[in-house]
């Protein structure tokens, strides 16, 4: 039997709120294989000498552990 | 007099969060007139085969029901 | 010794989300220094005729606050 | 069997928070039967021209859904 | 030394939201002394035959218990 | 396109919390089609002459609205 | 003129969730009467030697309090 | 362009809860202008002598920044 | 069968936080015996002309019923 | 020194709530030792063809990390 | 007539949780008076090469306002 | 790119909530490196004979996982 599991992940990105969404899907699958659903928690900007240095998403990625 | 009525809807799209929302909306427009406002409730993102498949966004609109 | 404090506020574009968060950050420079982070609250859209006339993101921002 | 339905609504008045409630359970009166209980999710007060225009309500009714 | 205890009671009235908070208020003081501060968790209209029947108020008390 | 829609029922059973649901989802049925998830909102016990009378659960169906 | 009291209790079981809100309600019954309804708050599992110990239930009661 | 900034008050009144509210935006009145809506966050009443002293509200106001 | 019982108290300590912790569940303690665990719910303090006058834990107790 | 680990699983079963939580729980023993609390933090069913095709259970499994 | 206004600050302390709620309430005493009530919303710890550099609590300050 | 990973830990000790916090850092330590912020949960304390055996800190640390 498949169970599902859920690990918390914050991507960033100097694009936007989406591309950093994007960026930590990117960064679990060097490691994870079936992830199934991304829900956005939340959303920030990170501001250095006033400017918008970077988007954040902070995610929680769903996944299906497979066992042989 | 009039009252504001509340629905939940889940938008799809493959483009990003904003157009999932834009096709809440549009979708719901096809049988709702007077819609004032759309609030989101979260943003998801549907995975096949660890590449993404569908941008979702879940949202509450609220339209002014009229009475004659 | 500096404080961080944070201040509430409600930006709008008639772009899409991202751009009413930078919109609400550019309002913020205008009296605010040293905005270090910023929240995003929640998401909305106006509508105006059954057209969207706005996005609105209510924004949490963080600035640190200097005395001399 | 009954089922009890849940829909949410907005009512306005321009007496008071209670006047509010009232008037969305009228409205909703006009088209559903068997109200059975209205929970209050928050209050609102709309201004306009900085005086109070409109109180507002958002309420969740719960109604039993008949079937023959 | 004083502690503060913190009980929950569900207030009634036929006449409206206030007037079940204070009933409960009423209510709590035929038996504890020393209520403090009383906050209101939220409100609800039970219906009968698709008429108000009672207004009703969640409410926490905080009393202070005296010890001799 | 196709958008899900979400509304919220509550179901009753003198059997239990699982039985409560199913009969949420198959009241339903009766009007609609390809529901595809429900979630649980929150479990109530109803009591009489302080007996158990009833098992309810509160629960959101979330189902595709098909358009031609 | 009745107000109605809320407790709060966590009970338990070995047979699992259902058996563990009657046997709250249950213990409550032995003190209190005129139980009208329990909400669910929160379930849990103890584990003992990575076995199921105990399911649990906090629950919170609402009894009606009569006054001579 | 305009911005919405959003503050907290809490007012206070010893006749009821509107009055509290009311009582909020008239002082808030004072320093700002163009306010457009008023959320209610909570009710309280502050007893003393195990009387009803004060009904409070704690609001959000939602104001316009002017800027020339 | 045993049960466990939750209740609310607010210590208070002129020191600090964990001894208003402390306080609250010696005060408990005067009249309870068996508890198990105790949740912070939440941390204040009050002030007095623009000093700190005490610290205040809002903490809920959980202590095991006995039944002979 | 002993740490108490928390990892997010969602379980499932065509059975039921209880032995979707059960399952989660028997393949996390499958690589955990030393579980100690289960909670659970939401129930769903997953439907298919308009029937009941899984019930899931997400939990949070609160585990001792053992060091040498 | 008084209101209460509510402002929200994150207080530093490289020494604990209390002395960074202090640190904010020193800071805050510098521009407001009358500060009657302050309210933890969370603590956090800032790291550093690996070691805690900075214990933060985000406050929410009460404070009188008072006018002639 | 670097992403953020979220863990959740909860740390014990005899002396305080701080300390327990320090010790889930301290625990943590052992197998990460570049923990960068750390947010509180919830505290609570644990009983046995009715004496406080041990304080707990819920806490969630955020690391940056590097990747060659």
């Amino acid at each position: 039997m498949n169970v599902i599991k859920a690990i918390e992940l914050v991507g960033s990105s100097s694009e936007g709120f989406e591309k950093a969404v994007e960026n930590a899907i990117n960064e679990a699958k060097k490691t994870l294989r079936n992830i199934r659903r991304v829900e956005v928690s939340n959303f920030e900007v990170l501001m250095e000498n006033d400017e918008i240095k970077m988007y954040q998403a902070k995610v929680k990625l769903y996944f299906t552990v497979e066992r042989d």
